[in-house]
C-alpha cells in the first residue's frame, strides 16, 4: 500500500497521477484539512505535522511514503527518511531530474509557497547537478487559497497568476517547475501568462514515474485490488467539492483526527 | 488579565481596541498560526482549537476570556460558557447590540468567513431582537488570507472585495457588519466598493465598549500595569511583520506550542 500525504487536498493531483500510473496498487491518502496549509508556516511546524502524517499512514499499513507536499518535501523528508525505516518519496527531486533530462536547459523558473522558496531547496538541488543553469525563482503564497476555492477560471486569479509570474518572465525562463501540487489545477492560466514557449514541469506526474520505475526495478508485484483510501483531518461540504474535483473520480472521504 | 485569542493575527484589530479603550489592564493574547484559518473548517474542529486555546489563556492567568474571532464566536461560545467558569466574551453580540442601536436601520448586510456565515448567527440573533430588519450576508473567503499576505491596497484586492459585497450592493443595505476580526483592516477598501453612505460596524470597537462597560459594572479595577503578553503557536518573520503592522506597536511575540 502506497501512503500519500499533503497539506490538503493539492496532494491529490500526486495521487490522481500514481492512480493513472499503477492503477492495481493500493493507495492510502491523507490530506491534513485541519491545520492546512502549511506554506506559510514554520519549518519546525511543518517537520512536526509531517511526522503526525507519516505516523497515521504507517498505522494504517502503508509500506512506502510519497511526501505529495513541496513544503513538507522542502523541510521534512530528511528527519522523516532518518525516523521511519521505510521508503520515502518526495516530490522536488523527480521533478527537478525530470527537468534536468531535457534539452537546451538554459534558465529556469521555480514557483511555489513562501516555505518552499524560502528553502531554497530547487536551487540548492539544480546547481548541485548542472552548475551553469540560471535559477530564479518566486514565491506565489495566494494561489493555493484561490485553489481551494476553486477560482480557477476567474479574473482575479489570472490577474494574480500574471503578477506572481512577471519578475521570471522578464528572466525570459525555458522551463517553469510548477513547485507545489495545487499548481497543477492552474496549468491553463499559468501557460498563457508565463509564455507558451516555456516548458512547464509538473511534479505529480514526475513522482508517478519515479514510483513506477522503483516498483519495476525492485520486482515490487501489484496485488491486484487497486483500492483508494482517502483520510482528511477536517471535513466541510467545500472540502468534498474540491476532493472530487481534483481527484476526478468519486470519493470517498473518511475524517480522521489528527 | 484579559485573555484574548484568535485563529491567527486578525484578533489584534480586537486586542488593539481594548488595549486603546483599557491602557491599564493586562492583556494575554494567543494566536493560533499554526493551524491558521479557522473560517473554512468544520464546528467540531473549531470548537475542538477553541478549547485548547482558552485552557491556553487561564493556564497562563486569564481571567476573563475574549474569543477575538467571529469564527470561534460563532460556533464555540456556548461550549466554552459551559466548559469554562469565567467570564467569557465573544465579538457578535456586541457588534449585533451596536447596530441594532442605531436609527433608520432597515436593511444590513454581514460580511465574513465560510464558517460564520454558514452558521447563520448574524441573522438569528438580529431577527430575534428585531424580525423586522431584513438581513443579507456574504461570505468573503479569500480576504483573510489577502489581509495576511498584506495585499491591503493592491488592484486584485479591490476587485475581489467588490465581487463579494456586489450582491450586498444590489440589496440597498444602509449598514455593514464586518463580521471577521481580519476585515477593519480593509475598511479604508470596503467603504467606497459598499458606497460611503453606509455605515460599517468594526466588531473591535464594540467588543472594547461591551468589556469597558462591564468592568464599570462590577467595579473592576484595573492594576495600572498594563502589560501585554503577545503568543503564537508559530512564527515566521512575515507573520512578525503582520503583527507589528495591525497591532500598530512593536510587538514582542513569543511561541508556544499548541
Amino acid at each position: 500500500m502506497i501512503g500519500i500525504f499533503d497539506s490538503g487536498l493539492g496532494g491529490l493531483t500526486v495521487a490522481r497521477a500514481i492512480v493513472d500510473k499503477l492503477p492495481d496498487y493500493d493507495i492510502i491518502y491523507f490530506g491534513d484539512t485541519a491545520r492546512t496549509p502549511y506554506g506559510n508556516k514554520s519549518k519546525e511546524t511543518v517537520i512536526q505535522y509531517s511526522i503526525e502524517n507519516t505516523e497515521f499512514l504507517i498505522k494504517n499499513g502503508a509500506k512506502i511514503i510519497v511526501i505529495a507536499c513541496n513544503t513538507a518535501s522542502s523541510v521534512a523528508t530528511d528527519v522523516l527518511r532518518k525516523k521511519f525505516n521505510i521508503p520515502i518519496f518526495e516530490v522536488i527531486s523527480p521533478a527537478v531530474e525530470m527537468t534536468l533530462s531535457l534539452s537546451n536547459l538554459k534558465i529556469i523558473g521555480v514557483i511555489g509557497t513562501r516555505a518552499t522558496i524560502n528553502s531554497g531547496i530547487y536551487n540548492n538541488m539544480i546547481k548541485s547537478i548542472k552548475p551553469d543553469i540560471k535559477v530564479y525563482s518566486a514565491e506565489c503564497p495566494l494561489l493555493v487559497p484561490l485553489v481551494e476555492e476553486g477560482w480557477i477560471k476567474k479574473r482575479e486569479t489570472r490577474m494574480i497568476v500574471k503578477k506572481y509570474l512577471h519578475p521570471l518572465k522578464t528572466k525570459k525562463i525555458d522551463t517553469l517547475i510548477l513547485g507545489c501540487t495545487h499548481y497543477p489545477i492552474l496549468k491553463n492560466i499559468i501557460k498563457p501568462k508565463i509564455g507558451r514557449k516555456v516548458r512547464i514541469i509538473d511534479s505529480s506526474l514526475a513522482v508517478a514515474n519515479k514510483l513506477s520505475q522503483y516498483f519495476i526495478d525492485n520486482d515490487i508485484i501489484p496485488n491486484n485490488t487497486g483500492n483508494n483510501h482517502i483520510f482528511v483531518s477536517d471535513i466541510t461540504p467545500h472540502f468534498k467539492d474540491i476532493a472530487k474535483s481534483v481527484f476526478q473520480k468519486n470519493i470517498d472521504l473518511k475524517q480522521v483526527k489528527q
